[in-house]
This record gives structure tokens, sequence and C-alpha cells, in this order.
């Protein structure tokens, strides 16, 4: 078997996106033991990044060792019960996941769906709850299959009011835009490590509160083998149908007692560390401003090149562009030779938007000038290729006047 | 934040243990998107390689993005249905995990117990068989909470025979001792990272047969949002309680279909590829014979300086060393010293072993000349610190003896 030789690639997905050069660096660190002291510090300088990042005070925040839906299902393994009343929107795939997750846990699953390209009115999610009376509400923050942003607020503010657990998958904002925790009322939130944050799959923070501690530790078991008399004196009637995701016993581990559970991801989590330090850096707000530029410049160009835009506007995510695919154009051609020939990947989508639109991510270190200038390009020299009528070399420059813009606002102050 | 700063490390534990510096410089490969071709080629090279490293001719043979428990998760949470019958036979702390993940899958469990630091004579468990008639049997092959390896293959063939489906933990063998899944007819097998493969922890390698193909196909659900109406035609009246672990689902993913389920981990499969080239490189027979001459040395320093072998040693595994605490010793003292004047890190042990013994692990890259020589030296030292009647260097002149003989017997060929 050869060595590993990878073609570079312009990765303009909504994730995997680029991990951060400085990312890539600290993941050839060499290891730590998992009880070492210097290795239990990285840890908890991990929890306290993740606080900052989802702006919260929950104590408990850290991550699951898997990918993003590794933490959605730890989540929701962990706080639902058999029978338990879980209200499900749906306004995408993601929220599909959600529902498909709940009811292998065993919850009596209510679903409202709108169509793909919207979010839902919050007060009508805030009247269905008051309908259903669920136990837990779920919701997408940032849909990536349609691209849109579902606003959270309102929603949090009634599910507290109703004392309803409110669980929110932010796999796809995180980093990227505003996850509010304590002021929004959110009780749990999954974040995504390869989208917003540039760190590769396979480490997903979380986040909840003591609502959700109280639930987790009522259905506590400390695991078999490593149990003291004192552990097992405690009884629960409903245990937490897996290991892997039991929070209960990932917190003994990520707390000081650190009661041994699985062995933590090392390098996973050196990766985290980087990618949560660079986003501190910068700061959240200039971040999340950065994010909005590159999203301004690439729909400038996309629309100055002719093409149209799918789904509402008024909900569009900042780090997600979906374009519909225009009559005639054969979608998985386009995709095909951007890779091909440019080495720029754009994606897809699923369900019945699959073949319909292309979905264009502008997430963490992808989102940046030279690659939003490198997609448009790209993208006009394929269309015209494919004979669409392109009106050629307006992309790129709808997409240098709105840098040029910016880089004025920014000299005037 | 500071920058990611970590003392390097001389890690002799039963995992995680150093990384291969060959791996390491691989993770900080820049990474590819999930369905880019190139990405996918890699995944199919893994899946190649991890059939090597099984010596098996299965056909699905791929990691599990997570720990190594992951993997046993995954393999119960898609094979077991409550009220299935279970053997697990227990002879240390791993055999109750695979009892705990079982149970909460609502297996009817059936445990028989052995001393801790002996394994099973393959006659009593096969009796067991015969007696429970079980329809699945859990065997941790090396159990490093003991440091035992349990003899599979007659086991093996008597539940071929029977009918009965076997379910081995070979996480802390694979890549460090012989697993011949298909000489010996193991039916599902997991394999640990961070321990033989010196890859960080975070990936998992399983495989399994067609006998077990043919349960997780029994009980196949393609997930909500991206099932087509042909999918949604299939029928099954036990379905996979988990998503993340659903064998059923993530076949599809590691198929040419390459249907999607979660974003794998790229930089932990670039990883897992060079240590799997480095294991097909040197060679599992040479391989097992460097960890076999390390531990011989290593055995020796140890019972040079005066101190005894913890365990049954007809059944000691090769890569994990087991010392009893002698009297009046702290056994958390000498590793402390280890760790903070030697940044040498040995482990201790858990439940009933716990303060008895220390395991020191001779795994992958870490097992090799100056590591085991170093440790011996560290050890002595701080023995003696600690006022323990050592014989003086002795334990290093053994050490080296073993080396001078394997050089010797090489030269004569």
């Amino acid at each position: 078997m050869n060595e590993l030789n990878t073609p570079l690639r312009t990765i303009m997905t909504p994730g995997p996106v680029e991990v951060d050069p400085r990312v890539l660096r600290a993941m050839s660190t060499p290891i730590l033991g998992q009880f070492d002291p210097e290795f239990t510090k990285i840890m908890n300088e991990n929890m306290a990044m993740i606080r900052e990042l989802y702006q919260t005070k929950n104590h408990w925040a850290y991550p699951i060792d898997g990918t993003s839906r590794s933490g959605l299902e730890a989540v929701i393994a962990s706080l639902i019960q058999p029978g338990d009343n879980v209200l499900i929107p749906i306004f995408g795939r993601f929220g599909h996941l959600f529902a498909e997750i709940c009811e292998r846990y065993g919850a009596l699953i209510h679903t409202i769906e709108c169509p793909w390209g919207e979010v839902f009115d919050p007060e009508d999610i805030i009247s269905e709850i008051d309908r259903v009376k669920p136990k837990f509400v779920t919701l997408v923050h940032g849909e990536t299959s349609t691209g849109r942003m579902q606003p959270l607020e309102k929603v949090g503010h009634a599910c507290r009011e109703r004392d309803v657990i409110l669980i929110v998958d932010a796999v796809a904002t995180i980093g990227g835009a505003d996850v509010k925790v304590d002021d929004w009322c959110l009780d749990a939130v999954i974040g995504g490590a390869q989208k917003c944050l540039s760190v590769p799959s396979g480490i997903a923070p979380i986040t909840y509160n003591d609502r959700v501690e109280k639930i987790i530790l009522s259905r506590k078991k400390v695991e078999r083998g490593i149990a003291t008399e004192d552990d097992n004196k405690q009884f629960t009637s409903s245990p937490i149908r897996s290991n892997y995701f039991d929070l209960s016993q990932l917190q003994d581990y990520w707390s000081e007692r650190r009661l041994n559970h699985h062995t933590e991801a090392t390098t996973m989590n050196y990766a985290l560390r980087e990618g949560l330090r660079l986003i501190l850096e910068e700061g959240l707000e200039a971040r999340f401003q950065r994010h909005k530029l590159h999203e301004k410049a690439l729909v400038a160009g996309i629309e100055a090149m002719g093409l149209t835009l799918f789904g509402d506007p008024t909900c569009k995510m900042p780090t997600v562009t979906c374009v519909n695919v225009p009559k005639g154009v054969d979608p998985d051609a386009v995709r095909n030779t951007l890779l091909n020939e440019f080495g720029i990947e754009i994606a897809g989508s699923f369900g019945s938007l699959q073949g319909k639109i292309w979905r264009i991510g502008t997430m963490g270190y992808s989102c940046r000038k030279e690659n939003v200038l490198f997609v448009l390009a790209g993208l006009e020299a394929t269309l015209i290729q494919q004979g669409f009528a392109v009106k050629r070399g307006e992309a790129l420059q709808a997409a240098l006047q709105v840098y040029a813009l910016q880089k004025k606002q920014e000299v005037i102050g």
C-alpha cells in the first residue's frame, strides 16, 4: 500500500470543510495518557472553551467521541425514556434524523412539517406544544439540507415557561452564527466539528443545563466492573439504554472523579482545542461577521451570473447557500467538472431536493475570499461548458465589489 | 488560552500508547470531502487492510467512528434483540462491560466467572454453551485489567458447530498477537486503535461474516429523510435500537451505494490507514515476535529486580505485564514518581485488583527496546526511593541479556 497521497481540494460544501492548518498541526502532537494530569488539564480547558462557544454558564460542556450524530444520539439516549412525548418540527433532512433517533429510543413522536426551503413561524410551534404537551421538543437550528435557519429564541422561552425540555441540533451553525444557549433558553445543544469549527469530523461538543442533568442523574447507573458498593446502592427504574452514550457515566469521566469510561480520543481533543482557540482568538462576533461577508459576496456572484437562490431568503443560513439548478443543466455533471477540473467540491442535496439544488458552504476555514472567488469562477466556467447562458464575467466583479465596499467601510470605521 | 504544549511521555500502559510518528504525520494531511472519490478510495483501502489485520476473507471489515467500546456497542446493538440469550464468560473488567452493554440492549445474560488472573478452560465454556443454549457468546480475547489472554479456537469451533454466534473483543490484542478470525471461527470481532495499532483512540476497526450480516439485514431500516420508496417497503419487526451504531446503515455507507449516514471521521481514517500500513509493512508474524521479545526482556528485568508477576503465566497476554505491588509499597506513589520524575506512565488496575498490581504495557510503537530499558530503570530507582529492597542493578542486565541473546540468534539465523 502506497503512502497517503491526497489531492488538495477547495471544499465548499456544508461540511466537512477544510481544516484550519493550525488544527492539522496540533493533530501531529504526540499523545498523552488519558489520566495524565497534563491531559485532564486539556479536557478542562476544552470544557471552558466549549462554554464560551455556546455563550453559556452551563457546567456541562464537553465533547462526545464520535461524529456529530453521535452527539445527537448521546443526548437523546440519555434523556428520552420509552413512552415520552416528543414534538419534532421538521423542515429538512435533519429533522427527520431527530425523529428517527427519538423513535428508536422509544419516544412517542409528534412531527409537524413545513415545506423544504422554509422554517416554522415560532408561534406555530408554540401552539403545537400547547396542543401536544410534549416532555421534549427537538429542533434543528441550521438545516443544511435546505440551507434554512430556524429562529430559536421564542420557542426556547415558551418551552421554559411550560417546563418542556428543548434539544437543539446546532451542528451546522455553531461557530458560524449565534447560538445563545442561556439567553435563548436552550436546554441541551449539540454542535458539529467538521463545519464552522474547521476541525475534522469525529468529535461533537455538547452542552446541557441542570434541568437536563436532573433527568440524566435519575437514570444513572455506574458501570459493572468498576462500580463500588455505594454505586450499586443506587437504583433506577429506567436505565439509559446505551453505554457509550450514557451521559451520566460520561459526566463522571469529565468530572474530577474521572471515573473511567471509554479512552478519550486524545488527538481529536487536541484538534478541538485548537479549533476552539482559533474561534475565541478571532472573537465570536467578528467570526459571525466574517461568515456574513463571504456569504454576501458569494450570493452577489451567484445572482450576477444569472442563477437564482433556492428557499425563503428571510431564513437563509449565513453559512450555506442553495442554488437552483437551471433547466437543462445536469447537476451532477457540473459537480463532477468542478471536482475534476478545478478541485472544488460543492454539494447536492437529499430527498425531494436531490438534483434540484446545489449547496455551497461558506464555513470556518473554507469561508475565505479566495475560496469564494474560485468557486464562482469555476461554476461560471462549468456552466458555460454545459451550454447555460451565463452572464459572462459578472460574478467575480459582483463579489469583488462586495469585498471592496467592505474594505471602504472598514477604513471609514 | 495558550498554544498546545504537551510534555513528551514514555507511555507504558495497556493503552492508549505512544502513536507512531508516521501516524502523527499522516494526521496533519489536509482533509478530503466524504464522497470525494479520492476519499472513498481510502475507505476501500482501509477495508482491505483491516481484512489482512484480522486474517479474514470477510467482506465486512471497516471502522466505527468512536473509541473501542463504540465498536463493541455497534456489534451488540446491531445483533442482540431483546430476549436473546447471551452467554458471557467473565475473567476481568471487560467481560463485565460486555455484560453491561448486552443487558442494556435487552439480552437475557448468563454470566460465568473465573478468578481474576486466570482464564477459562475452553471445555468449561463449551459445556456451559450446551447447558444454556445461547444465541450468542461474547468473549474477551485479551483482558487488559488482569493481563490474561483467553484461547479462542476451541470455543470458536464449538460455537460454529452449534450455530451459536461468537462475538470477540480483540481490542487489546489485534496487531500485537494472533487473531485468526477465519481459522478460529470468530463471527464478529472488534479491535482497538490506541493499543497495538499505535493510532490515537477514536476509531474502532471491526469485522464480521455472513452469519452476522444475515441477522443485521433482517433488522434493516433505511434512515428517514433519505429512504426511497423501495427502501420503505422493507419491514422489520425488530429494528436496531441505535441509529449511530446501526451496522445495516453503516454497511450501506461502506458499500458502493455510499448511502449517507454520519460524516466519516476523515483524519482518524488517515491515521488508521497509516497504522495499518505500518503493521503490514512489518508483517504480522514479525510484529508478534517483536512484541514477544520485548515482553521477555521486560519480564526478565522485573523478576531480576525482585518483583513478582501477577496471574497465571500460562495465559499471560504478551502485550501486558502485571506486577504485584510489594508489601509496604504505595502503588500510587510509585506511579506518580514515575510520571513526575521520569515522564513514564504505567497503569494501576480496576475493581478487586485496584492498588494490588501495576500493569505495564508493551504495545505497538511503545513496545521498543529503549522504552523497556527506561521503564525498568525508572521502576528500580522509584522502588529504592520507596525503601523497597530491590536487587540493585540486576534488572537492566537481565533485560540486556535477553536482547543480546536475540541478536546472537539472529546472526546464527
